[in-house]
């Protein structure tokens, strides 16, 4: 693209570095900006660069928090000796807004993967394995994706944690509610049989 | 969406405010800038501010540029009497593109839109309409898109200038190069046959 204006091509560049936005998309969201008043624009920076400088991660479980605890670990009526092993943010997001889950989580930060250089000491393995050991917790729930990078980070910490005293389980996996089977893929479908739950229990929930 | 922390909350607020751009989507861009370095934040923010806080536009054309006359302007090898109406600088930069046009733009900053509040006022008419009465130009190319703002606006600007001595002319509709006739829509196909040109100009261009 050829850019009449140094400004404009550096804003472009920079926005279309973000994830899945194009040349084309930067500039139609930079545009939008310069139609708007200059405030916008200092609201979105100053946001950006607030959320950047001051971000903080809640000391026990590791999700992005204001607090040194955040809400969820500070809570009492929550039970603390369950505890959900996440990815990042959005899935204690999605977990949440189910209302179904009442134990806390432990945000690794991402998934073991080789490819893109992320290794163990990359994430917060150490500090859940450290609660195994102290004996906080009794039941694990692994909630990754099921992805090879997903299977091995529950395997490596499976493998940690195996000779203590914890009982591990992880989210079931099957058709979603509402889903015809016709359409679902044999994976799923295969395991939605072999891990089928007794009648009784699922009308229950 | 339920954050856990304000700062997150609000940086995804701002990002969603962007055309095309929903919570989810905001999120990720987001937590992405949280997973790199701080710098690039920091260049994105600056980037956007030095953008809004330092624009400038062409005295003559109206165009994005850092100089008050911008380089196609000031380009003594271009035809200053051929002058291209288009709504935005995404205009200036396709037809550019083309390295087909030699003359200068006149670019209004949108379309007439009583919808959106935009009136002949908001746009760079009276400027235009100024230069075509002072004689500076030959021949005015209407270079707008083909939807009812557009072709309002060309015909609002027409009405002013019709009694000067100015030729006028439309950027040719009809089926794409490389294009299936039979997935052409009516209006197009039906244009380009009332439009048709002889046979030897095209296989000239």
């Amino acid at each position: 693209m050829d850019f009449s204006s140094k400004l404009l091509e550096n804003a472009v560049n920079e926005v279309s570095r973000l994830p899945g936005i194009g040349k084309r998309t930067a500039l139609r969201l930079v545009l939008h900006l310069l139609k708007q008043p200059s405030e916008n624009t200092k609201f979105l920076t100053e946001a950006l660069s607030g959320l950047r400088e001051n971000v903080n991660s809640c000391e026990k479980c590791h999700n992005i928090s204001d607090t040194v605890i955040c809400a969820i670990c500070s809570n009492p009526n929550r039970n603390a000796s369950l505890v959900c092993v996440v990815e990042d943010i959005r899935d204690v997001m999605a977990i949440e807004s189910t209302a179904q889950f009442r134990g806390l989580y432990h945000v690794l930060g991402g998934k073991i993967s080789p490819i893109e250089g992320i290794g163990p000491q990359n994430l917060q393995i150490e500090s859940l394995v450290h609660k195994v050991k102290e004996g906080e917790i009794k039941e694990l729930i692994f909630a990754l994706s099921s992805t090879m990078e997903g299977d091995t980070t529950n395997f490596y910490i499976y493998k940690q944690i195996e000779s203590y005293d914890v009982i591990t389980s992880t989210i079931a996996r099957g058709i979603s509610v509402g889903d015809e089977l016709e359409y679902a893929d044999e994976v799923t479908l295969g395991r939605s049989i072999v891990n089928r739950i007794p009648f009784e229990q699922s009308i229950k929930s």
